[in-house]
């Protein structure tokens, strides 16, 4: 099978470890993983770890002394779906149209992992099994719910993972011309609101005016999480958040594709709308949020029913920065939905998975080799941003390991991960596959 | 087959009139009310009328010069069932426990004018079809939402259904011992809000920050909708309600079960929560209303899905009082809508079915007709309350056929209408039977 092919093998896997359902599908996609290892030349290292929820494969390289070691990190787990109905071909059936390969987890973030494995394999093939340095595979499968059985994991097999630097391809990549190193990540903290009006639906006219409609009710939270500047009305939500250099703040501004203009078009969004005093890339690099992102009450049906709903809840996360707490934060969160909980109805929040932010120094030393390797590859200087997005293991595999993580990103902006349509550039996927070569020998030197 | 198998037969049908894909058994509920009212003795004057939604059904007894017509009406329409998993037994498959008929319209309305159909047979076999008053079965499929077809059709029907006075039981009772005598209902205006965002969900952590939430957008405008002592906050919403008499307020002091602690036993709700300066009592029966009926966006699953959807919806429903014009209020709100659009998101009012409050005289002849067979059929004296649902239709009659309503309510507090597990006391199925046979022959002297 050539590699586009053996990619499209790895998207068939629904593997979407938030959904029950698709336990066996997680695991089945494991265990291609560890046949692909195995076939390409590790195979006396590869192991397929059971945990409490999905597993975690593992392969390493035959040691060698002098040398060091890099741990390539990536998740095969996917995101739901939904709204299926707003996708083009079948999130499972990879397709592949105008140079891109469709399908869920194309870019977020089987594409990304497995050119690093095509790029090990390729290594291993030209240099009769051996590489120019230790190299050690780490695929996890519950990323997009928490990471929660690889901390204790890590913690366990600390040994087996020691390792100098962490290679991760799981982040942003300012567009094609502009190879992107991220030297930062948004931290999360999760929780959903749960709000409990009437014991049942109750008729909106036998009743109404009399008892407190749970929707309503909710929205006045949720709208109590917010000023009028844009900024999160929670107390004490910002004391601990790390200011932006100089240097970054002149660096983001020549990022391309982060004008209010570029990111209309790209998101369809009517009006760029930011925290008052920050740019866009400054809000999304370094600013934390907190986002609904999902919400529900009463009757959603077709038609109207006019009902006063029995209860409504809400999903919300927030995106942290250094150097905020997530568990501190959750607990401002909590704080501020007791205080702010209408009379009338019941209020429940319910804490959800949690993640530090993490940032490095992109001009250490691994950091340079990393620099030039995306310069040889996409011959452009590479662009230095933080991520907006999360990877919170990065964080305490730096506690664990005591690695830093190059996190070389080849997430387009119109990748659509999270939502229908992802894809992933087929000529990035293959040029992920030379940088993959191209930065090991840089650190084998 | 007796009289409640007869009940459970009409139950069996899942005339639900909001839901597309149940015509066909609409239509069959009408198909059977044909075959029973022509059964018992009206038959050359049955008749099923198609319309461009679902059918109208009409049946006059032969005319009898000198004596006053009554026109019958009720709806044989019902809500829809969700949440389903919260009945107890199916809400098409009646079941009786504790002296109780359960089912989807058992009192809302099947139930309530079945018995006065009974009502009507048993006078029709007693006086070998002769009938002490001209009586007119006025029967919809289309209540529930809003009773689009029935507007015109009576326009069309005027002298058809020309009439002295209207009886109605689809109102509520203050409870088994406290028969109600309805003098008034609330107005509706129905509408939805649409706020779209970006123009596909997108990840909360590469754009939150950057780009208006539409969730968050919405709760911003239902937030909008009231003020800090439970007023709707929408200018000019007040202006034309009438001022509540002082009779009224103090005989709805009186009424049972309409304490703050009898609601909050009957509904469940944590506490009522009332518009400052008004009892619930005065709330319900008239005072205005705007309730969210249902709400939604983005990731309602399981787990969680870190996006910020592309859109969210709200389903609104205002309750009407004398003098509300609903299509003023209607404007009302179109305008609030638009003066509160948050920025950054697209806003869409969609107007839905409107209908006028209505009030009548309680002491008028025959409104002291109904309680007198009230008093006679229940031994106590009738209560005299507005009613705080809506039957836009009764105002209509009122506008086209002249004839005041006589609502003589049989919706026990804890039926359950509009919600899981409606049922119909089957003592109160028979009293009603009593009370249309008590009610017409006093109406004939």
């Amino acid at each position: 099978m050539n590699q586009l092919d053996q990619l499209a093998a790895l998207l068939r896997f629904p593997s979407i470890s938030a959904q029950a359902e698709h336990a066996a599908d997680v695991s089945e996609c494991a265990d291609w993983l560890v046949d692909k290892l195995s076939g390409m030349g590790l195979d006396v290292n590869v192991k397929k770890y059971s945990t409490p929820k999905h597993p975690i494969v593992v392969a390493k390289s035959e040691k060698i002394e002098g040398k060091p070691t890099v741990l390539i990190y990536g998740h095969y787990d996917v995101q739901p779906v939904d709204p299926i109905e707003l996708w083009t071909s079948a999130p499972f059936e990879p397709e592949i149209r105008d140079g891109k390969i469709f399908a869920r987890g194309a870019t977020d973030n089987k594409g990304q992992f497995f050119a690093h494995i095509l790029g090990v394999e390729a290594l291993l093939k030209e240099n009769a099994g051996q590489l120019p340095v230790n190299v050690i595979f780490l695929l996890e499968g519950e990323e997009e719910i928490g990471s929660g059985s690889l901390y204790g994991f890590m913690k366990e097999h600390k040994e087996e993972l020691a390792c100098d630097v962490i290679l991760v391809s799981d982040t942003g990549m300012a567009g094609m011309d502009a190879p992107t190193f991220s030297y930062g990540l948004r931290g999360m903290a999760c929780a959903e609101i749960f709000v409990k009006g009437p014991s049942a639906d109750l008729h909106s006219g036998s009743f109404g005016g009399a008892v407190k409609n749970p929707i309503t009710a909710l929205c006045e939270l949720v709208n109590s999480f917010h000023d009028e500047h844009g900024k999160v009305a929670v107390a004490g939500f910002y004391d601990d958040v790390a200011p932006i250099a100089a240097w970054e703040k002149s660096m983001w501004s020549t990022v391309p594709g982060m004008s209010a203009k570029d990111l209309e078009e790209l998101t369809g969004a009517k009006e760029v709308v930011t925290e008052d005093g920050f740019t866009a890339a400054e809000c999304i690099y370094a600013r934390p949020t907190l986002e609904i992102n999902g919400m529900g009450g009463g009757y959603q049906g077709e038609g109207s029913k006019t009902i006063i709903p029995s209860n409504a809840f809400a999903k919300i996360s927030c995106r942290l920065v250094p150097n905020q707490n997530p568990d501190v934060i959750m607990g401002l969160l909590k704080a501020h939905v007791e205080k702010h909980a209408p009379k009338g109805v019941e209020v429940k929040f319910v804490p959800g998975h949690t993640g530090d932010a993490y940032a490095c120094d992109p001009h250490s030393e691994y950091g340079q080799a990393a620099q030039q390797a995306l310069e040889a590859v996409f011959g452009n200087k590479p662009v230095l941003i933080r991520e907006g997005g999360s990877i919170p293991i990065i964080a305490e595999m730096k506690k664990v390991l005591g690695a830093d993580a190059m996190m070389l990103g080849m997430g387009l902006p119109d990748a659509r991960i999270h939502s229908p349509n992802e894809n992933f550039s087929v000529e990035l996927f293959l040029k992920g596959i030379e940088l993959s070569q191209s930065l090991l020998r840089r650190l084998g030197q």
